[in-house]
């Protein structure tokens, strides 16, 4: 059957593969399923993509064999039910094609995973290399999928846009919930039915409320403090919309909270300006991050917030760019349009509560576009 | 401040630090999330537990700090908040303890970190051992928190008994949901809002509802198509319960099916109830699976029954023991009193549909006790 071309995969499967003599191996395999995902359109709990110098499969155990079949046909692949396991079948196919530099996903792939698959290419024996005999080593790659994920292709531009409006919608219910006495679980609870009303396969992630206090933690769970007046909360909450992943963040104020977490909110909001401001291609992740940094940091907050400031969305809920402060030994990307992240500052302080403001933007030729506003 | 002697996670702590020796390592890196919380209540999507010779750490990033510090105070460890990044902090610790076999969850590490990591552990320097300089090693173990928790305490055998009857209470009610002309998406919407109903924290999955020719997909998404007459439908639903999963499949017919059809469900309906009653401790996990397997052979359904028997259940849905036929190179479990797991055959065939069922038993000094019995 002919590859559809309007589909993406068969054209993300022949760009990663110009990426392999790049990253100096003849062979890749995939195993995180969004990778898996993203290269085939497959998705399922196991099984990997392993590229070739002449072929490109589809290894998945029987559980998986019908919609493997479709997928590999969708994305111009050949689909491969192991008759043991994944990685006796990958063996198999690598001995067979003569590649002798297998590249893995370092970033992804256990240790323990690494060592019995070098250990069964050893035992499976030598590859005719150039006349000679060479043993198929494995070789950890990094990011090789990930980059390319990062940045948006139209139709995936598309899906997020209407999951952006999405979630927009659901965030306009939100403060409605809002109210004295509900415990953080029942907004939550509601929270989650709106994002499944509004067209969602699931919620992205658990649903934060996190009221009064309990604001300082980024990350808490809902749980039976009911909100008071003079609380703050903190609402954050994400869905899937056929695969691609929004994030939103919202901070109420219940009437009556004190000067000190006003003046902490009022911060947040300005720090969550100014980085969606700073957005523009060519310039660092961290710049974004460092425009959101320097206000709170003026208004004494530096410390109170200790996150990035944002993170890239797509098949997963956190992938690439992240918006930080650069970190040691990595390689930073440039934003360039078609970048799809979040941008969510925040300032948490023990005792008096916390803020985070978040929306979700793509940049464009000229900045930025807000997917998340109503 | 004291620790709680009631609480279960000192007592894990103290017997991982026993099987240390065993591994032949002087120290771990453990940083599987279920792990984590397994060994101090903690649950954050990130930190890691590190058991050195004369302290054990619960390192964290700042977003976790307040839940960090009260996890270590009731599990009996120290909190440390990483300045840096996490492996910065491990490593300045693992120098500071003089430890130099340092073991890492193989499983679950993956080969990019476990490279860096190498790097950075042999670029901070020797440590001293016995007199002589020794630079530290990461040695990769395997299943030592995984094999402890195979096996549950009576708090955690509590909680799942407890998990267990609200889910069987949720399959009782989804009978009545399975109608002709609704579509499969509605009925497993319908199912999620009962699980919460029951009082699980959510889903433990993605809820299957396998309709008709879906039914051959052992783990189909729920699409668009309308149950029909003639239909047989599978419906695979868990919930997240305190923290512990459980897991249930029922198969309904629409009435009407065909003969053909209903061979093999009651051929898989025979196969569920022979596995169960060969459940006792001291055998093979493996030979639960046989008895399933067998009645399905006999039947002629063998080449239709493609994935294990069971799975464990616990913090994970997926967890030890693995009921299924024998891996090669890996070491099967014995059964033991405290072990949980789901008891799941099924059968598939193309053009046909299939059926699957399965409930979660513990296993018990006498044979099997049925959680999801409502």
């Amino acid at each position: 059957m002919p590859v559809d071309t309007s589909a993406p995969w068969a054209g993300r499967l022949a760009r990663l593969r110009g990426e392999l003599e790049r990253a100096r191996v003849d062979a890749l395999i995939v195993s995180h399923p969004p990778n898996l995902r993203y290269l085939t359109s497959f998705h399922g709990s196991a099984g990997a993509v392993l590229i070739l110098p002449a072929r490109t499969l589809l290894v998945v155990d029987f559980r998986y064999g019908v919609v493997a079949r479709a997928a590999a046909r969708i994305s111009g692949c050949e689909a491969v039910i192991a008759p043991v396991t994944l990685d006796d079948a990958i063996v198999g196919a690598v001995q067979e094609s003569g590649a002798n530099r297998i590249g893995v996903e370092g970033q992804w792939m256990p240790v323990a995973r690494f060592n019995r698959l070098s250990v069964q290419l050893s035992t499976a024996g030598p590859v005719d290399v150039d006349g000679g005999e060479v043993c198929p080593v494995l070789i950890s790659t990094e990011r090789l999928i990930e980059r390319a994920r990062a940045v948006k292709d139209d139709r995936e531009i598309a899906t997020l846009r209407d999951a952006g409006r999405r979630l927009a919608l659901v965030a306009s219910q939100v403060p409605a919930l809002v109210r004295a006495g509900r415990t953080e679980i029942e907004v939550a609870a509601d929270i989650d039915q709106l994002i499944r009303e509004a067209g969602f396969e699931r919620p992205a992630f658990d649903t934060i409320v996190a009221s009064g206090p309990n604001g300082a933690l980024p990350h808490a769970r809902p749980g039976r403090r009911r909100l008071a007046r003079e609380d703050g909360v903190v609402l954050d909450f994400g869905g899937v919309y056929d695969g691609y992943c929004v994030d939103l963040t919202r901070t109420v104020e219940l009437g009556g909270a004190a000067q000190e977490w006003r003046r902490l909110a009022s911060a947040v909001a300005e720090a969550h300006q100014a980085a969606i401001a700073a957005v523009r291609p060519g310039i660092l992740a961290s710049a974004v991050d460092a425009a959101a940094r320097d206000v709170l940091v003026r208004h004494g907050l530096g410390d109170a917030f200790g996150h990035a400031t944002g993170h890239g969305l797509g098949l997963e809920v956190h992938e690439e760019p992240r918006i930080g402060r650069p970190v040691a030994d990595q390689v930073e990307l440039l934003l360039e349009p078609g970048m799809v992240f979040t941008i969510e500052p925040g300032a948490y302080v023990e005792g008096l509560g916390g803020a985070r403001v978040e929306d979700d933007v793509l940049v464009t030729t000229g900045g930025a576009e807000v997917l998340t506003r109503g």
